[in-house]
């Protein structure tokens, strides 16, 4: 049933090189290109998140950090002073300047030769306007536009590097014990947001019993996030009003929390005293897999044959007969009355939200130094 | 625009201990409980994807790792000699079997009070039986149901502490250029898998011409999943023919590989000579943001007004009246015609597949020692 691990197959990568004690990375086999850009993620906040490649970058390769905005302190300290570190002072309205000015520095220093780091937070390719970038590195203008200066013939740049990070999305969840997926609760989830482009509403996605819905950059939308989701008609989401959902706060922060309750209940929890000021940057994740993990399991609201046989009830649900929804209701209701037990035993009876904050102290094992 | 690292608020982190030069972390204030359970993940494959608490765990803190057999063996080499390591050897049929084993033993290890780290690839919280291993250590049996030995009152063990990773799901897409998200291509995306329990066929998500799918664990049933996506009818996709796919494998390996092509040549593209066999493990991206980067970029499908004012046509299109669909198919056109001319570009009139592999050369800047 086990095997050890000298009976692996050979793996295709060479051995590596004789150990540093200064650094877990060998001396580069090939330094550094001059003007090597990296575009990398800080992860969702706790520096030990940062992947060890990340912290490379930050640590030994740049010359230059430009940071996102949102990028947590505790990752920017880690970066020595000799660096010099910029970070974008986006506000809404100047979104699409402060984009445009960290780019053309980027390109600016680059051109210079320097090694210059991209930071964004979470992961780069999340709604970072990584794509843009990319673009924009890999076909640069001969000048920068917002000089006079004449147009010169640069040299190319070596292909910018992109490093994937541990997103807050996926992360985040995580920190709190809800399983993005989960048998009996959860086959799929989606990543989504209700801003887009110039912060018009975006659609929200319709309810998929078997499905976890993360939504970044709504928070501050609650309201109107919370009206679309339990709205029936053509673009409303027609989920249950008693869906468990979880709005989660500065994950993998010291003072991270999260505030769990019910689509009808959660604004009511948001505003209450015991909840009081908001921590952001926050996020929602909505779904039965939000409680399935309370007290001793709550996995089995997809009701799936052990056989592995039967449908599920997702599917039979979606085929909208009236006799499939009622039994799905019925369900349903017995894991929002388990639900709700458990909110009333840790907040007290008649209160339908329960809220947990801080970081585990096991967690003080993974701070890092800074220089 | 851009403010400088010391017009920072300060941070309610305190400021971190003095350097060590053998190590990125402090002596830790509290030394590790005994019989701490770490779950962890390995990355996608590159070992500088690990996150700096998961390479941690597995160098410093662990005396037993409990491996995923998916786990990349360039991880598995990190793991000084002094530790001992399981892999579990699933197969089909097996899997729920394996599974116990590797609770009951890493149960077993943290009870002698050792610290089992129990490592899983990508992030431990996505498909990997997570919250079963969540709700089994924090409720574990008196004693194991394998034996015939009589209970014993056990002290109860420190929490398990779940340390989130880099999902293969957002890294294996960034790796190849593929945004998950893009303005102009899409705006929110899915992870899913075709496999339910007892592996059956689970339901695939309907098309949103908005939305990046990214599909876990379906290669070995690419046929059955590209019929089901755009097939018609009411367990089907509608996913149009000419929409991008591509099949990413063994993702930040040196053999990492990409195949882009359409739902409806991608099957012919798998079978040719020049692709020739799979690198397991492989996933499936499809949208339009698959191509979104090719070239000088392919990101306005969703043709957005500058303005911000205007609908999407995503949504437009969800209308289903026949002037808004052929209207999306028109523009839907556009971009299918510039994606086959880039798929012939690089290989060949008549050829509608691309293939990319292999590694950039600045990663090695990232090989990482073992011991």
């Amino acid at each position: 049933m086990a095997i050890t691990k000298s009976q692996l197959p050979p793996f295709s990568v060479p051995p590596p090189p004789p150990t540093s004690i200064h650094s877990i990375f060998p001396s580069p086999p090939n330094p550094i290109k001059p003007g090597q850009i990296l575009l990398i993620g800080s992860g969702p906040g706790h520096p030990s998140l940062l992947t060890i490649a990340a912290h490379r970058a930050l640590t030994e390769l740049a010359d230059i950090v430009l940071a996102d905005k949102l990028v947590p302190a505790a990752v920017l300290a880690l970066i020595p002073s000799r660096v010099e570190v910029v970070i974008a002072k986006k506000f809404p309205g100047n979104a699409d300047r402060a984009q445009q000015e960290m780019m053309e520095r980027a390109l600016k220093e680059a051109r210079k030769g320097r090694c210059v780091v991209r930071l964004k937070q979470g992961d780069p390719a999340i709604y970072g306007r990584f794509g843009e970038e990319v673009l924009y590195f890999r076909n640069p203008p001969s000048r920068s536009p917002s000089t006079t200066t004449p147009a010169v013939d640069h040299p190319p740049l070596p292909p910018t590097l992109v490093i994937p990070g541990v997103s807050s999305a996926l992360a985040a969840p995580t920190m709190f014990d809800i399983p993005c997926t989960q048998r009996g609760a959860s086959t799929s989830f989606l990543i989504t947001t209700p801003v887009g482009k110039g912060g018009k509403m975006l659609d929200m996605p319709k309810y998929e019993r078997a499905r976890t819905v993360v939504v970044l950059m709504g928070v501050a939308r609650l309201r109107s996030v919370v009206k679309t989701l339990t709205g029936s008609g053509k673009d409303a989401g027609d989920y249950p009003p008693y869906l468990p959902i979880a709005i989660i706060e500065r994950a993998s922060m010291p003072d991270q929390r999260v505030v769990e309750s019910t689509l009808e209940d959660i604004e009511h929890a948001m505003e209450s005293a015991e909840v009081g000021a908001q921590r952001p940057p926050g996020m929602m994740v909505i779904g039965w897999s939000v409680s399935a993990l309370w007290g001793d399991g709550n996995v089995d609201v997809l009701n799936e044959g052990d056989d592995g046989e039967g449908e599920t009830l997702g599917k039979r649900a979606s085929e909208s007969t009236d006799i499939l929804r009622e039994a799905s209701k019925a369900i349903e209701g017995e894991f929002r009355e388990k639900n709700e037990q458990e909110m009333k035993q840790s907040e007290g009876d008649g209160v339908r939200w329960r809220v947990r904050e801080g970081l585990a102290s096991t967690w003080d094992m993974f701070n890092i130094n800074s220089e």
